[in-house]
């Protein structure tokens, strides 16, 4: 996977992270920074050693598939989400029909959504649809404000329209509350209170060494985290759990944002709440491929939710870096190399056909299938995709979000 | 005044304060804690030089008596309000018919309010008088939680009960507005937008220098001056001033509280706001002068609101220091130091006629009056004052205090 990559969950907000990891050799995976220290991009089983987290295993893969009768999605089967902390715990819970629910979030950004944003939210809605749990999904408006030059009042905004594209995703209205902070703390106590509870619990030493802050980041840079951690806390959420509830939870995250809910697990036992669940993803990579990073300013580094047809042809065709020969001999001679070539991979991701995955891999390293093909297989499911998407955020109306966002009990079938 | 003293306005919540003045000839005023570096306690006139703020002179005095029409409250004539930042902005504003509002605030403690947490409401009530500005009054709970081993429903509830103090003060309900952070954050949206606005303008630097914070201090204490910073812009109070005003304010309160509002007015005009105004008061002496430290554990140490006309009269006569002579003999020949003496220190406080105060002095400093007569006339004045706040406090039902806390409009008669 690319080492010029653009996080799929939370937005990448920089300007500190690079004040945290200091060692060239080692790559850095922050929630404001990912830089490989290799060519050959992010190494991630040794970020599963770094983080401390664990591997999704097969054996993890069968247990969900036993457990919920249906077939894992192939985000899991195939390594998207390749890493994960305490997820035994929720399956357990599961089994013993006790409750938990999915918490996941996204750092609201101006541009356009890019497919790569996708990723945790399609992941999302099947571990809701297929476990039947709420889930509350948080937009931080006020770590874009502290992070980046920009009003207040903007960086709502971007949360309002982000919105639009989450929900479009096509979760459930009965079990899905959508937030933004600016909002939410404004309208629930418990939330705020968790916040300073959280922020009680963590020191200004501990922050430094997680996130790398320093003497002159500004003390809402310092004291944000907590605002991050809260929603792992149930009863931030006393309008669908109750005020005492103590429920576990489930984060299905981008690796970058591990740092918050390393911090979160560490904080909850302190505060009489089971440790938040994690499910890791890997980073989505950019059209060009290892060598060019991904940028939002450069319309051409990705395919964006509001491009037209004719557009995600044209950057596929131009820009998706190729792991096939320099020329058609020497590409039927040495074959593709599947690894490096961005259609395969972003095929990885949105070709749900294992069969036919399969044989498009086969085919590719052998040297009988050429880039182009590839290319022509991900237009059309991209092209459907974002198509499809773009209907789907047409019908997201104010007042859809507002129903998304109006603090009010889910419809939760298990016992809290 | 006494170097042993109890903050009369915030609670002091200690456990900080120290790492910040250390040294030791140099009074230490932190909102945390005051330590005098003299038996003889602070030095006001040292203190304003060090604060860079400025005296109440005799021409404000009257100034704010040719404005207003009428006569200076005896804080200000008697040096109780003795320090002020950019009053005469305030009296400007109020000369040019320009709106204005106060602030003011408490750190919510779970003993009986002492006669000392009386008088910056005491003072503040006769400000909104005299101006017939709104009032807003903050219950910092969540500063109390942060600083103290306690739960957040312990913090609301010591807000709750003393919110019924500073109620039965005689505020006027139309004008006033009093809330707990706890429970105002999760009702009013633009209170936490304004909270992080400000600590997106203050570094981790600037807090550790003015409130000399440490590495192994919590991002909940670190973060926390902005919420007493916030109340400072009146678009925190969108229902009273409107979303969009900057209508500038007046905050009296105790001397120690002055770095936060130090900070405040930094960090306010880069936010596009009038930097608050403010009129400090001194320390409220000990029962047992400038040699005790009052202590709210001893219930000896200070006359609390609670107290019976027998409590306070056995106290003030057992406890209150004397500056008479050690026999009547030698008082009579040498005379009262009205300088010390805790009785004479209190009717400065309490007695509100000049003439007969005036005369008190007189007669004991040459000796003629005794510790005796000055202890009888503060027993007669403090249970008159406990028994009529004793009955104010019993009107205060859970009614009149949802009343002032309930966000509303307020009488603003002025525009704003």
């Amino acid at each position: 996977m690319s080492a010029c990559v653009e996080d799929v969950a939370r937005l990448s907000v920089n300007d500190c992270g690079d004040q945290a990891d200091a060692n060239a050799d080692e790559d850095v995976v922050n929630p404001w920074n990912v830089v490989s220290a290799s060519a050959t991009g992010i190494d991630y089983d040794k970020l599963i050693v770094k983080f401390g987290s664990s591997k999704v295993t097969q054996e993890l893969v069968d247990r969900i598939e036993n457990l919920t009768g249906k077939k894992a999605h192939h985000f899991l089967r195939r390594g998207v989400f390749f890493s994960h902390r305490e997820l035994n715990e929720i399956l357990n819970a599961y089994e013993q029909k006790k409750p938990f629910y999915l918490y996941t979030g996204r750092g609201p950004s101006s541009d356009a959504l890019h497919i790569g944003h996708l990723i945790p939210f399609i992941f999302t809605k099947w571990l809701q649809d297929t476990f039947d749990v709420p889930l509350v999904i948080q937009l931080t408006d006020d770590e874009k404000f502290l992070w980046k030059d920009m009003t207040v009042e903007e960086a709502e905004k971007m949360a309002h329209e982000n919105m639009r594209d989450i929900i479009a995703c096509g979760f459930d209205p009965a079990k899905t509350f959508i937030f933004s902070d600016f909002q939410f703390v404004g309208r629930c106590p418990e939330f705020y209170k968790n916040i300073v509870r959280i922020r009680r619990g963590v020191t200004f030493n501990q922050v430094k060494g997680i996130f790398g802050f320093g003497d002159s980041d500004s003390i809402g840079k310092i004291s944000f985290p907590a605002v991050q951690a809260a929603p792992a806390l149930s009863s931030s959420f006393p309008f669908i759990f109750g005020e005492k509830s103590r429920v576990p939870c489930l984060i299905p995250c981008g690796i970058d944002q591990d740092p918050y809910f390393r911090m979160t697990r560490d904080v909850a036992p302190k505060l009489g709440y089971p440790k938040p669940a994690l499910l890791h993803s890997v980073f989505f990579p950019a059209l060009q491929g290892a060598q060019s990073k991904m940028s939002a300013s450069d319309p051409n580094s990705s395919i964006f939710l509001t491009d037209t047809p004719a557009q995600i042809k044209n950057k596929i065709n131009k820009y998706a870096f190729s792991g096939g020969g320099a020329t058609i001999e020497e590409h039927k001679e040495k074959g593709g190399n599947c690894d490096v070539d961005i259609s395969y991979q972003y095929l990885r991701f949105f070709l749900e056909d294992d069969e036919k995955l399969e044989q498009i891999r086969k085919d590719y390293t052998s040297g009988e299938l050429l880039t182009g093909h590839l290319k022509k297989e991900l237009i059309g499911i991209l092209q459907k995709l974002i198509a499809d998407h773009q209907t789907a955020r047409k019908a997201v109306t104010d007042d859809v979000i507002a129903k998304f966002t109006t603090p009010r009990p889910l419809e939760v079938k298990r016992q809290c």
